[in-house]
Formats: structure tokens, C-alpha cells, sequence
């Protein structure tokens, strides 16, 4: 099974620069082994079960809660039974059908 | 504490017609005693905690997930430490300061 | 053609306290006419066509603009060529299979 | 200016394999001229203006319309007014402050 999840959360009652957040919940994210991809919209993780993605979520907001009062989340999931590798596969079966893309 | 998640959750392998597999998925929401309300676009719950919130996701998923092999959800949260009963307050509060609202 | 449009569009620089711009918009898009239905998480549109629904989201912009200069919005679209009405209808068929719901 | 747009737009009466309609969308995004980064979750945007931005999801409609009648789509916008180069200038603000990450 392929969990292809995409988030961002972020402080809204920290005014426009929320970067010191977000880069604690990447480091989080490094630590902790999962497939990832970050881009200027988000985080993607890719894992082999949906608690393990929820637990990426969980643990996101662990990390901002004692910061923060108020916080917002967006998350996107493609779910997947057979298949694993998506990370890089979706976007490389693009790159197949139409030639040389941005990534 | 409140947190407000609105998310929809579909099957993309069968077809445009998911009212069934939706109605499920409303179905488990309305028996698990959880504050919610279904809207056209998805449905909005609320709970006092985001364990309980990431719960009814996985619960959502596991209703789904017999009858598909490819699910997409969509899902935003609005965690507020110092607050309770935002499912109408929220809009209550816009209704006080702009007048009769559709809602 | 039915255009339901789903969103939610906030400064990030102005505190955690959003409801005077977000009471804006709202008011906007009252005065405009539309089919719209607020909620605790967004504002549900439904036009007949894209075009319209898009001009929404840059009159949403539009009235923040001004007071901000940092802008968040989350926006879900589910198109269907043959079927109107669907701010009601979607929540009514759901109640018809399955019973009375929050709605 | 700095519109940041990230995106997903699918049929959903088509199946659970739908990425000969996303190449249709991508393809249109590249000969477009836009700056543009396919990711395993959606495509991101950035582009100088909201009508700029706007346009390319009444475009990607544009192209997958013909073969489907119902679509679905999934946004999420970030508007900045001083900056520009976002596509790459966050990821890389995040990496100078916590060292390499996967981008």
C-alpha cells in the first residue's frame, strides 16, 4: 500500500513570516525516517499505512502546539492499495507520456 | 480546546457517482456521537481533541477502503486552544457583525 | 453545468483574529448575487459556469488586498456538466439514503 | 508580486488511472511558458498576478472538459506582495536554516 500525503500547517496568530515553525516541522520530518519531498506549497510524505501518515500529522502539530494558540492545516491524501514508490513514480510516468518536465 | 476539520473522502475508481460509499462514511460520523454537520463539499466535525479529529479520519478510511483500491481525500483543520462550539459559532460571529447570512 | 466552489481565504499577517476580513468577503459575495452558503471551515459558491466562480476568488482577493500583504486561500471544485442545484441537493440525497442528518 | 498556486484537477468519471488526462494539463502548464514544478501530489505555480494564476486553472478545465463530465479540483494559493523566485526561494530558506533536505 502507497499513503501519499500532502500537508502544510502553519501559526496563524504569528504574523506573515512563519518560517521558524514550518522548518521545525521539516526537521521533525527528517528525523523520523519517513519518504519525504519538500516544495514551496507543502510537505510530501509517502508512507506504507495510513496511522503512519496520521502520525505525521499528529506529531507536526506536537511540535507547534506549545507555540502557538491558534493553527491551520491543509491536507491533501491519494491512497493507494497496490503500489508502492509514488514519491517519485507519479511524476516520472508524466515525464514518460510527455518528455522532460520540471520537478 | 476545539478543533474544526473539514474533509471529504471519496473512491476514484468507481466512477462519478460516490454517493453510496459517502453516504457510509456519514453514516459511521453521525453514529460516532461526533459534532458534525455535512455541507455539498464535505463534511465538518468537531472535537476536543486532534487524536479524536485523525480517529474519525481512519475510521472514514476503513469504511471506504473494502470496497476500493484507490481513495483521495481532501482535508483542512482549524485548531484553536481557548474556544468551544465554533461548528456555529464561527458563523454566528459573521452573521453579528454583517447581517443575515445564508448558512 | 454546475460549478460548486469550496474555500477559504485569510491574510496571515494580521493575528490570529481573521473574522473582520473574512466578515468582507462574505459580505461581497452576498451582494453578488450568487448561490453561496457559509460554514465554520469556508464559503460554498455554486455557478453555472467556471468564469464565474473564478471571479469570485479575485473579488475575494480584491477586498483583502488593501488591508494585507500576505494571503492564504484554499479552494475545492467539483464540476458536473448536467446537474444543477446542487448546494441542497448533494446534503438532500445523502439524507435520503441514510436518514436524517446535520445539515 | 508572487502568486504561489498548487494544484490538482482530475476527472473523476474515469476511473482510478487518470494520468493521461493529468499529462493533457501538464503539458498545456509547460508550452504556457509559467514557472512550474510537477510534484507527486499536484503541480505548483507561481506566477506574477492572480488573473495570471486564474487562468491557468480555467486552461487545465479547458483541457480536460472535452473527454469528462465531472471534474474535481483541489487548491491552494499563497499570495505574497514584495517577493518573487518563491518556486525555489522557500525551499531553500527552510535548508539554510536546518541544513539538507530532500527538495
Amino acid at each position: 500500500m502507497s499513503v501519499l500525503l500532502e500537508f502544510s500547517m502553519f501559526p496563524t496568530d504569528k504574523g506573515g513570516s512563519v518560517s521558524p515553525y514550518v522548518s521545525k516541522v521539516i526537521k521533525m520530518i527528517r528525523d523520523s525516517g519517513v519518504s519525504y519531498k519538500l516544495t514551496a506549497m507543502g510537505t510530501i510524505i509517502e508512507t506504507e499505512t495510513l496511522p503512519e501518515a496520521l502520525r505525521i500529522i499528529q506529531n507536526a502539530y506536537n511540535e507547534l502546539e506549545p507555540d502557538s494558540s491558534r493553527i491551520y492545516s491543509s491536507i491533501k491524501m491519494d491512497i493507494r492499495k497496490s503500489q508502492t514508490g509514488r514519491l517519485e513514480g507519479k511524476v516520472n510516468s508524466v515525464e514518460e507520456k510527455i518528455g522532460k518536465i520540471n520537478k
